[in-house]
């Protein structure tokens, strides 16, 4: 199940310390410009290299296999890859058989029978998103006049990142964040009532993003606190714009034309230098373990340009099906 | 998109107001026993009828159209409606023209070009979640030993339910909550990374349920004030069994094999008894609305069963999926 | 997998001495006019009554249990049903033990553990054909100037039909049938390598009918003994308009706007009167058959109309998508 | 629309002289022995160079990028490539400004609104069907003892298929040809009534396969002229076995456990060296073309490995679907 959407398809594949990483994007209309340097913006964004990032280091550089003709897509599956070189697969060679708390390394080898790729978690890892955020490059470009900002607001439960990061790193220790997205004139009336309204759509390919753990849309959790009065956005001219914004601007679905507006929890890193309990499947036994290897301190800094590519590759989706069956 | 499921399918049908409502659920397995009374344990927790929902009454009995002979599943499709009854559609005469803040009526109007029922929501209502919860008496049975319960664990911000509820009612207004659902004895491994992780198959469907508007897996929001080191659920057998549960029973996107649980939010009723600012399509002019008609104070308290559903649903179709891909 | 297409999506439901069979037709477009009245010319078409059909008379009218109101679409998925009444269940008593050779008796029991509905051939009964035809009226109505025309152009290798049936019925047994169905004035550029072309959609659809066992486009098996040179249609005009229609107006999956044109073959009914070397499933023993019960001499003449409705169904469903990718 | 299969998935891209062209395959269960090798004898059965195929030579050795871990597939997304070399664009040029008749040329420039890469007609090409073939070699690893045979049972209307190539070459000109398709041993009871059948699911794949205008199932097109008690296939033991096999192996849609049998037919390549009548877009008048470049006089001499692996693929997705439902 490596690929989502009706129309405008993405499909992932690729293992972190495998050959390449990559994505085939189907349903993308023809004539859109797609320079390699188009990509570059967003994957050096999702690049780690910053302070609470992991030390791994790749160049990242996108090659276009298909779909894409004298700078302009064809209308054919447009495919990108990257080849992966900075691998310490060492690293990893304990987690086959001392899975570490919080990760996949138990899961993978139940529901693979052993046959995972451990290498750097293999598939599941976070360098898979690489594909994700070059698909939402292009996704981008078929929202039209939408721009779709995600941002960081807090970490480890404080404000101050910075902060958050230096007293984490100094107890080798992880910590997670909150990601707030919003998509400034966003179009009117996309979603799919019953099963593919605009939250369905988003937040199946937001929980495809490893370390996310809840979603909420406007007023959010908060929501179950306020009365009906409160939380109504009240209309303030007769093209839908609302005073408050609640709804998150949606409404049944479908985005009523205010401020889209949704927020994402990461959890913190489970890759952390910190002793924990675990077990051996070698022998057994219980035991120890402190994660070594290249990990980030805050994953959760990464994750903004990869929550808005997710939600443009939704939001194209949905605005090819709305014009397929709507004729708009 | 009013289907969904990779392989055990469910398409749902119907308007608040019109002939009848029901569901298609295909790829079920043959050989289960479903006789009429199966459904309305999950049915009757579903109806209005306690303090703080609508007075409107429906029999809401179901009738097997399809799919079953001799009170077992014959591996076609299996389809079940209900005749609605109890409709008085002149409630709703005035939101065609005077949109209701929260509500679907201003962007439903948008996207269907002024051809929706409005009347008593249509297609928008949740009333069509009877089917929802009618296909969910039939997942339940497809995931074995599981035990899936969902409870409303605070309303109105208060964790005293009949309280907040008094005062809603005093108010002539409408309150919010929260619903926790828990899976007892799940599945092991079962959720497809990418696309089809655990929670992106359940979130998927719960956003398509009306007034919901977040949902979080394990220690969800409260992750991000967390460190790894005590985000990370340590092993306590070998078996999988953790001292801690921060992950909801699932990591990578695959179950672990402990209890599953998250919460979903459900916004206020809609409907209030409140002044609200609206506007009129008829004239464009701005006015008041004050709805009357039948409601919920608090919808959320006819929750947990369709949570219950849309997560068996989910979980019968990653059963499904994982049976047939891994021969188990 | 009881449901088919992408955005246009039709999902069958129903056995033929079950409660009730039926369609839900999902993607439809809000605004089109749907009265019931609408569906009776078509679905006449499908009834059997005349020379060569079977005794069995079911009224056949549509209830619209969804979807349409004030006799318009509204974009909610549309659901018809019919209730079944002529149901002589007796006369399959028999085929539960004892499979009639070239029918689904065989696999059904083998497929379904001996769970299916064998009455009338439950679910694979051509009478769940009939939700296809009542989707494709509504199909035919977003196909926009098209015109699909299907005819019987012989039976029993015959060009002569009346004389084919008058030896049939005299022999006791059946014939199959050739339909040819032409798209007159059809939309130009539809279908989508390089899996969902024109021939890949509606062949799908057109090997759900029971008792279709081959399909060509255009020159169709003859092109097997043709040059290139011969073949290929020249181009008489630069709006594409071809001297020869050798390729059924249709190049590499694509819709030319030249007529369409395609052909199918019908087996003649497996129920005959002659008699059959089959075994019972209850002692094990090699026995013979002569199917009594109410049958089709000729099922090919009710086919035209149903394959024009998987015609209409293909054509709607690669309508919306082309013009939800390519904004026209 | 460029994937195709409900759980074992298939994904192709590429363009004929692009940089290179590939298959993401998805759903493919672990533990299945996957070796660069592996995939040769089917390439090269699929390749150019005997008499009557295209002097373009290409190496085709596949580039695993991902899903194979050791030489044993992970259970994540296999991908192929290969990098596309001998490319002479400079032979297309014409073709953009003035189509080729029987050939994609006209309706890409329509559907893709001139964006479409013209070069070796693109995603048009046979070419890439090497992805459906490389494919396909894991999807035969899936259909357990069946074994998949097809071959070319005749060429230009004759048998002698040495002969009908020299008259081809002789007169410059190109023939079709009739692929018949075998699977021995086949599983029994696959196949998904009511629009999944074991024929829906083949000729969805098999006519997305380039110059494939007809196919028929067992008897075919002349069970047109059969009666009833010649077509049905009398069963000669409690197994299923048939005396004959006019079924083709499959009843309602079922395999039935007796050998399948289909046959396919190719059209001449179109690319022919006689003159034809087309037109040029570039100045709107009508002109002659006759094909240079480097083409095929019998594509069909290719095509039998081809058709086996679109078999292979529909046969491994109905298995996976078969066991997910019914847990055998």
């Amino acid at each position: 199940m490596n690929s989502s959407g009706v129309i405008f398809r993405v499909s992932l594949f690729g293992e972190s310390h495998g050959v390449a990483i990559g994505v085939v994007i189907d349903g993308c209309p023809p004539g859109i410009t797609v320079e390699p340097d188009d990509f570059l913006p967003d994957l050096q964004r999702r690049q780690s290299g910053s302070r609470g990032t992991t030390k791994r280091r790749e160049a990242d550089l996108p090659e276009i296999l298909s779909g894409v003709f004298n700078g302009v897509t064809t209308g054919a599956p447009v495919t990108l890859i990257t080849r992966n070189s900075d691998k310490i697969s060492s690293d990893y060679d304990e987690f086959r058989n001392v899975p570490r708390p919080g990760h996949a390394d138990f899961v993978s080898q139940k529901k693979y029978s052993g046959f995972s790729d451990m290498r750097g978690s293999g598939h599941f890892s976070g360098r898979i998103t690489w594909g994700l955020v070059a698909a939402g490059v292009i996704a981008k470009k078929i929202s039209g006049s939408s721009e779709i900002i995600a941002k960081l607001i807090s970490a480890g439960g404080s404000e101050n990142i910075e902060e958050a990061l230096t007293k984490a790193i100094e107890a080798n220790d992880t910590i997670g964040g909150i990601i707030e997205c919003k998509v400034k004139n966003p179009p009117l009336a996309i979603g799919e009532p019953f099963f593919y309204s605009f939250e369905s759509a988003v937040s199946h390919l937001i929980f495809s993003i490893p370390a996310i753990k809840g979603i909420e849309f406007g007023a959010g959790f908060k929501a179950a606190s306020m009365r009906g009065s409160q939380h109504n956005d009240p209309f303030i001219d007769i093209k839908g714009k609302t005073a408050t914004n609640n709804a998150g601007g949606i409404n049944g679905g479908i985005t009523n034309g205010n401020e889209i507006i949704f927020r994402v929890v990461v959890k913190p890193t489970s890759s952390t230098g910190v002793d924990q309990n675990t077990f051996s499947f070698r022998d057994g036994e219980m035991t120890t373990l402190k994660v070594k290897g290249r990990h980030d301190t805050c994953i959760a800094l990464r994750m903004p340009v990869i929550v808005e590519a997710a939600t443009a590759i939704a939001m194209a989706d949905l605005i090819l099906i709305d014009r397929g069956i709507h004729n708009r």
